[in-house]
């Protein structure tokens, strides 16, 4: 039984911020892993029969060349920030806006300066690193480029690829699990300052506002996503932004929100209880707590055992058993839980989808949220982020703010 | 000459945000626009020889179904919000997570529910209007989806097509004005507010965080992009995020900002001095505001001749010639000015690319934002938002904010 909280958890209960020097030291770390980086897509070449990668998603430009565009900019960048990586050389591309940035960041590729006029020097910049058949992230170049840079240089073989940095990035190395423990600690404080000025009253936006604020003034550099704050039945979205609406006294109050702290991300979920509990969304609490924790203890299991990771399906399928056999509710229908990194949503995926089939890759972190939904009543959900390190036998929370019932606006 | 300001603007200097009962009636009024806008793509379909019109930027969601999803929200959203027009209906794609959204904000619309089995139901969901050669968005349509979509129904032609919807929402709706305006006076306010509390020493980000709080407090639902706040030699960038350093006395303090009010957006720089003036700054502002003032009286003088707006390249040698003909330091290399609306940047465009050859919509809102920037040494920009209607022979400054000398910190 999940005991009713006694005393609040405070700001200083969870790690402070990085501090500048550790921010250098992370730098570092990802100049030094890059070689690596690269040579696990290089890796790929000869099997696929391609001699040049070409890349558009703006995480994996900051993961292979280390130029970073923010949320939102790659809409605005252009060319900037695509990359050629060949047999020996990385090339990224910018226009003028860009080319001071791609110097500072990108310290091991070469410039290359463009416009909207890519098509055109196609073929020169292929033939810069020596290639003739290159590979595309096709999931992200739009139709339209393709069809240009096809017919401008017909002597460069385009090859349609979809995830292949996709499945290296889900494998973690250790500074980007650092990383996004970091970014789960200032979550983890900021909904701990924010527990003593919650009431009911206060409206959805408002209090979505004010856990923003906490994040991006004590750590954040972003949020790994809008803050979601639903209380009542509107707890039973998945889905859904904050209201102009009061909170009411006896809601459940849901908070789904991350940061992103050196470009790695968080992302948690807490329902917490506005004034006296009901009976029926305490025991809701319960079961999805207890559902949360039949997952890890098969992860934990596992570890023990020294054997393989569960794949993400088996994770998924022992939370949601506990909900099924309960019998009292229906289970989520959106998965257990997801890879998370320089993006929210990434590999691997715990879910019922056939990404789920694979084992769990043996040094990762990923998210862990089942919920229980009732429509037009209540809802919860708990997101706790973890890390498994098969290597290390080890598994860790990475958010450390309590998932014990928690009553507030008393 | 620009006399130094005496007075700073206050808040209540700008219109107050738009009351709940405004935001309804906004919402009516694109409910009644959606059928013409519709029309005007739909015209287009017997000349190109398609049936119907596959769409997939969320800009075009919002303006032709009114379906929204928040910034950064497409990237997770999978088919959700994308939307076929056919000769006689709009079918809107929903996966389980944005059903009950779809049916809220897309009344005119039919629901499509489907999951990443798009392909699979490809063929269904065309022949569902009646169409067999669809135009679909070639400029965002990833190429992997695209071929997917091919190969899973042959007997349906895919058509590439660019910049449809994109040439009708550059010529807008008296309410979309409206909008516009609203978001400007949101920034406006915001930077009013925050005259009084800049201070040499505070940081770049302590700056930007703060005109952020004060527009996301008062009226604005979302950022239109991240704040750019860049003292001294930083202004010099046309592009570039604030720094954790403290802006120091007699230097420049350029801001870039906007609000999003009920979907629409707004985009304004002004630059301040912190303590004593340079000299030069204040020759090079000078010199700034005179070149901004050259096209927008270019577009006046036409407006009351009754003749077509100039186009794009015209307007932007005008505010060129004028650095050029003084001759000390070099103008702007980017353009004088974008659209804008639902997104940031959209047409028309003022520059010296060929899209700028076009005469400027009869109704439209656009930025008017030259700059000299001195690298190592210092930058100004003035950009104010311009709506222009020739129908009513009416030019207006949609930013209020005063483009003078406005000298804080003291």
């Amino acid at each position: 039984m999940t005991a009713l909280s006694r005393g609040w958890p405070v700001p200083a209960d969870f790690a402070a911020p990085p501090t500048a020097a550790q921010l250098i030291e992370w730098e570092s770390l990802d100049r030094m892993a890059r070689p690596a980086r690269l040579a696990r897509l290089r890796a790929r070449f000869a099997e696929a029969g391609i001699d040049a990668y070409f890349g558009v998603r703006s995480e994996h430009m900051r993961y292979l060349t280390g130029f970073r565009l923010g949320p939102g900019e790659d809409k605005v960048a252009g060319p900037s920030g695509q990359f050629l990586v060949g047999g020996e050389e990385v090339v990224v591309l910018a226009d003028s806006r860009y080319t001071i940035q791609v110097r500072q960041e990108a310290t091991e590729s070469r410039l290359f300066e463009v416009y909207h006029d890519l098509p055109a020097r196609w073929a020169e910049l292929v033939g810069s690193v020596g290639a003739r058949r290159v590979a595309a992230e096709a999931g992200f170049v739009p139709h339209a480029v393709w069809t240009r840079l096809a017919k401008a240089a017909p002597d460069v073989e385009l090859v349609p690829v979809e995830g292949w940095v996709e499945a290296d990035r889900a494998t973690k190395e250790p500074s980007e699990l650092e990383r996004v423990a970091a970014a789960c600690a200032v979550a983890d404080r900021a909904l701990a300052a924010l527990l003593p000025r919650i009431r009911a009253g206060a409206t959805e936006v408002e209090l979505a506002l004010a856990l923003e604020w906490e994040m991006r003034m004590n750590g954040a550099e972003a949020l790994a996503f809008d803050v979601a704050c639903l209380s009542g039945a509107q707890a039973a979205l998945p889905h859904g932004g904050p209201r102009d609406e009061p909170v009411e006294d006896g809601a459940v109050l849901l908070f789904d929100f991350g940061a992103q702290v050196a470009g790695y991300r968080s992302d948690m979920t807490r329902t917490l209880f506005v004034g006296e509990p009901r009976e029926r969304d305490l025991a809701v609490y319960e079961l999805v707590a207890r559902s949360q924790r039949a997952a890890i203890h098969l992860l934990e299991a596992r570890l023990a055992e020294g054997a393989a990771l569960p794949t993400g399906r088996e994770a998924d399928a022992a939370a949601r058993a506990v909900i099924d056999e309960d019998g009292r509710w229906p289970a989520y229908g959106h998965g257990l839980g997801h890879g998370i990194g320089l993006a929210t949503h990434e590999g691997p995926t715990l879910g019922r989808s056939p990404s789920s089939d694979a084992t769990l890759p043996p040094r990762t972190v990923f998210s862990v949220e089942p919920g229980i939904y009732l429509d037009g009543e209540t809802g919860v959900r708990i997101e706790d982020l973890v890390s498994v390190d098969t290597g290390a036998g080890r598994l860790e929370r990475l958010t450390r703010f309590p998932s014990s019932v928690i009553v507030v606006g008393g």
